[in-house]
This record gives structure tokens, sequence and C-alpha cells, in this order.
């Protein structure tokens, strides 16, 4: 594995230098849609009926809240480049609390890996996970574990933006030295965030499942929560998920079927200030943890772990960060690498 | 106002002659983006830390519900085609328990008016309204209404698709005779559905109005509940909303603020069925006695009644029904008839 590791290094500095020329692709897209894979009918019952008036001004309505409710059915856009470089299309998974929108834009307004990927000839899915987002969400009467809400304070630490809490008072306000996060962006940032439930995993994986099922074989990135999200859905479908790249894993697949990824490459990458965090070494170390077992059972890992290849500054939302499209190409350069797009 | 409409017929039977033959343009997207306007920070104190485990596996993190939180902002997301037919941008805004997904698809996975939209030359918003889709919502800390829930029997009367109850045994569920929904796809149409408040109107106006300052001059299309954002918004900045399109309008303007939109062209689309629903006949009849309003203060209004053309059996969702190109063909053809496109 350190050979492997050690030749990659070299070449992502190789990358490093070649796209400091490089001119942005052009946006050419000839086809955009989307749909909802999944779901499933839940029946409610012995409910008083309600009247309700949706708009002010207009006849109320009655409500009969008893009846069947669609649930746990998860959005999906896609767009299609005129050129395409890959014969596979590439789904973008976003992290827990968000939605797709991670993807599509960064706090200062710049394009996000959506953008970079059709940019580079890949037909692009983006998908609001179950819960999240255009994908709606289901009743307390369904789902009996509450929402979690994040206060616009807590993700400046826990996503490694700088220390202690976001202040509104900016003189109280601590970024990490060198920090490569659009700050100056950060509640734009807090305006994609979404609430979230703890207790929703078995569904997305269903509704994750059933996507890769409808559009696949493909190559999946996942962030964050999506990481076990990606590792479990690709364990279930190997022969539909081609190649998985985790962008900071926080979530993981199951080591009992670490064989099943034997034909799946998969790229690891980190970002900055990982030491200094309370969670992110035992996070990133269950993930080498599962590494091993891929690894033993006949797969490939590669991981980056960006300052050791001199990329620092990056926070856990490196597709929003003032490099965002420097990450991205390393991800094209490997996938070229790896056989699954030209150049 | 009759001889204006009489003269609009006569123009709707020509446009409809000519679309039979017409070839749909290329989609030809060169920038795609998005973003959230508005919001507001509100602060809660008081409340217990909670010690939360968000993905399985992943270490417990410590969650303080006191703090600021980032409410009612609105997502939007835009597509530029190549070629511009239109100096203005159209902004494409739902209906109530909807998301932007309405203009995206339709329930047999045929293209939407967002498609429509960009393959005529419009620079084309695409918005889901506070708290709905990738908005977010609020905890019920901050929003003290509960949210509604709509089971999947509700929406097939009260859009018009047929009587009754939507029933999953098919022998049990009536559509109307000529209906041109794609009730084989109904299902799909109800994994669009979103949980929905009924108190939040102020704040959408709010956010829509923020989104008419940044983005506008601007044509602006609304569908059902969104009438009342449509006609207030426009209202509020009648210098920026050049011209109103009411699908089916359920929420109204101002009749105090008719003066204000003297300036600013109305088309207004109603289809079938409606005599023999139970709401539709009065929430047409507010909307006629607002038009008197607007046209004895100056304004312009077009009323288009489709069974009264000769186009039959549009259910009140008919940017997805069968003949969804036609209507928004139609809406084309009036906006190039009132200068705001070229043909």
């Amino acid at each position: 594995m350190f050979k492997q590791l050690s030749r990659f290094v070299s070449y992502c500095f190789f990358a490093i230098t070649s796209i400091a020329h490089a001119q942005t692709p052009a946006l050419n897209v000839v086809e955009i849609g989307s749909f909802h894979v999944g779901g499933r009918l839940v029946e409610i019952s012995n409910k008083p009926v309600k009247s309700v008036v949706f708009s002010p001004g207009s006849a109320p309505a009655l409500i009969d809240p008893n009846g069947k409710y669609l649930v746990e059915q998860m959005y999906v856009q896609y767009f299609t480049p005129q050129i395409l470089k890959s014969k596979l299309p590439i789904l973008l998974w976003h992290g827990g609390g968000l939605t797709g929108v991670t993807y599509e834009t960064t706090p200062d307004g710049r394009e996000g890996w959506q953008q970079f990927f059709i940019r580079n000839g890949w037909k692009t899915y983006v998908s609001d996970a179950v819960e999240r987002g255009r994908s709606g969400w289901a009743s307390p009467d369904i789902w009996p574990s509450e929402p979690q809400f994040l206060t616009v304070e807590n993700p400046w630490s826990r996503f490694r933006i700088g220390s202690g809490a976001w202040s509104d008072d900016p003189a109280k306000r601590v970024q990490f030295q060198g920090s490569l996060f659009p700050a100056e962006g950060y509640l734009n940032f807090m305006r994609q965030i979404v609430p979230r439930w703890t207790t929703t995993d078995a569904a997305t994986i269903k509704a994750y499942t059933e996507l890769v099922d409808k559009v696949c074989p493909c190559v999946v990135l996942v962030h964050s929560q999506g990481g076990m999200f990606g590792q479990r859905v690709a364990q279930a479908r190997p022969d539909k998920v081609k190649a998985l790249v985790l962008v900071e894993p926080a979530g993981f697949g199951d080591p009992d079927q670490a064989a099943s990824l034997k034909n799946t490459p998969v790229l690891e990458i980190y970002g900055d200030f990982i030491d200094q965090d309370s969670r992110w070494p035992n996070i990133r170390k269950t993930q080498m943890d599962l590494n091993k077992k891929y690894i033993e059972a006949g797969g490939s890992v590669d991981v980056i772990n960006l300052p050791e290849i001199g990329i620092k500054g990056n926070s856990h939302m490196m597709m929003m960060d003032r490099n965002n499209m420097q990450i991205a190409q390393l991800i094209n350069d490997w996938l070229v690498r790896k056989g699954f797009a030209e150049k």
C-alpha cells in the first residue's frame, strides 16, 4: 500500500503543477432533468379531519389526515454535457444536514464540483438524500425520532473552519491560520443547512440503492455522512459502482463485506487541521482500519491527506474551499488514471 | 376588457395551429448556478445540551441547541441558454406543498416548463419557496404552527385530476373523462409533495422580494398558492416585475394596491373541470373581481380559460399534463406578443 500511495503522491504533484495552466472547459449542457426514486406507502388512521385555509383569502379545504403517505423517496437532478469524456455518469452524494446544493455553489458564489464534472465531460447526478431538500420528510406519526437543528455557531469548529464557535462579532471569530474556507460567505453556507434525523440511514441506503439500480454503472462520489451510504451501497451493488470517491467519510462500510469492494477502486481525501480536532483523528482512523480490510481482500485504496502533498488549509467542506477546483482536478485525474474517463 | 380578451382568443387559436408543426429548440445551457437569498438570525436560549451520534460508528458530537439559527432563506437555481431571446429572465414560482421540481419534470418523465423556457431562450430561475425543499425549515421553537402533511389520496380531487379520492386500487380510481394528467405517474407526482406550513406567507413574500431585487427586471410566472406571492411581490416591486403570468392562482394580490400593477401586464390561465369542483369557481371569481380593479386602474389583464379556446382536459397541474408544452407555448407567444421576447 505504501508504494501505491507513494506513486500516487508523485502523480499528484505533477497534476498540481499541470493544472495551474489549464483552461476551464466550456459548460455545454444538452439535457437537464430530475426525478424521484423509491419511497413507500404508509397508512395512518384514526386521526380527526381538519379544516385548513392554505392561502389567505382562499376557501378552507377539509384535510383528512387519515390515509396513505408516500415517504422516504429521494430527489435526483441530472445534467448531460454535449461532449462526454466518460462512459459512466458520476453521482455526487452530500453529507449530513445538507442537500445536493453542497456541490452547486460555494459560500462566495463560485461554481461547485457539479459544474466542474459537467465541464469535464461527465453526465452528473446530484441528489438530496432521504428526508432532505426536495426529497421531503415524514410526519412524527411515521418517523418517531426528532429532527436535529444546527445553530450557525456549531459547524464553524465541527467542519474545521476555525476554533471555538462562530460569532456574529467578527472580532470574536477565530478562523484557522491558512484556512481556505471562504469565511466571508459563512452565513451563505448556513443558508444551505437543513434539519436532519439520525434514524433514517436504512431508508437512505435503500433509496440510493434504487438510484444506483436505475442509472449505473457509475462512479459515486460522497462526502462526510455519505461515506456510509457510498460504501454500503457499493458493497450491495459492486457490479454497478465502478469507483468510489470518499471525501472525508464520517460514516463507513461494513467491515464484514470488505471483499465485495475488491473490484471497486477507492479514493479517499482528507483536508487540513485534523490533528487539532477532537473527533476527526478517530473518524479517519476508523476508515484507515477499514481500508486494511479492503486491501487484504484484494481491493485498491488511495488515500490523499492533502497537507502531506503540500495542499494546506482545507476544511471539511473542501468542495467549497477557495481551491475547490484544484481538489476536483485531483479527483478527475485519479479517475482518468484509473481508466474511467478521457483526459 | 371583452375586446382585448376576444382578440387574444383569436390569437391563441392561431398559435395552437402554428405550434403543431414547430420543432423543439435545442437545449444549450452555458451557465448553471444556485444561491440562497434572505433569511434571518433567531436566537434560542435555555435548552439543555445534547449528545448526538450523527452517523453510526462515528464519535458522538455535543450539540448545544442554544444559539442562533438562520431561518426563512430561499433556494434558487438558474440556467442560462447560449442564445438569449429575451433581455429579461423568467422566474418560475411553484404552488403550495411543492417545490421547484414542479417545473422540472412530469409524472411520466417528460420535460417540464423549466426546459421549455430555457430552450426558448430565457435565462430561467427555479426556486423552492421558504420552508420547502432546499430552502430548509425552522424548528417548532421558531415557527409555532404545525406543518401539514398531504395524503396521496387528497390531491387527486383537489388538483382536479378526478373525482373522489385516489385509491391504490385502479378499479376504484375515477379520473375525469378527457383528463390530460398523466395519471399512470400519479405516485411520481406524490413523491414531489413536501410538508407545508400555513403561517409563512410573510416570510415567503420577503424572500421572493429579495430575489426580485437581486435578479430582476424580469417576468414572474407563478402557480396556485404562488398567485399571492407573485401579485404581492409585483405590487411591491412594479418597476422590477415587468410581466406576471398567473397559472390558476389560488392566492391573490392586495386589492387596495391594484394601481401599482398598471404597467405590469398580467396573463391568467385556467384549466378544465372547474365548474364541477367545490372550491375552484370561488377561487377563480376572487381573481376575476381583482382583475376588474387592475383594469379600472389602467392595467392590462388577459384571461385564458383553456376549455373556452378548445383546449380541454387540463388539471390544476397543467405544467405536468400531457399538453404541457402547448400551454407553455401559449405563454411564450403572449410574452412575445407583449414585446418581452423574440419569437
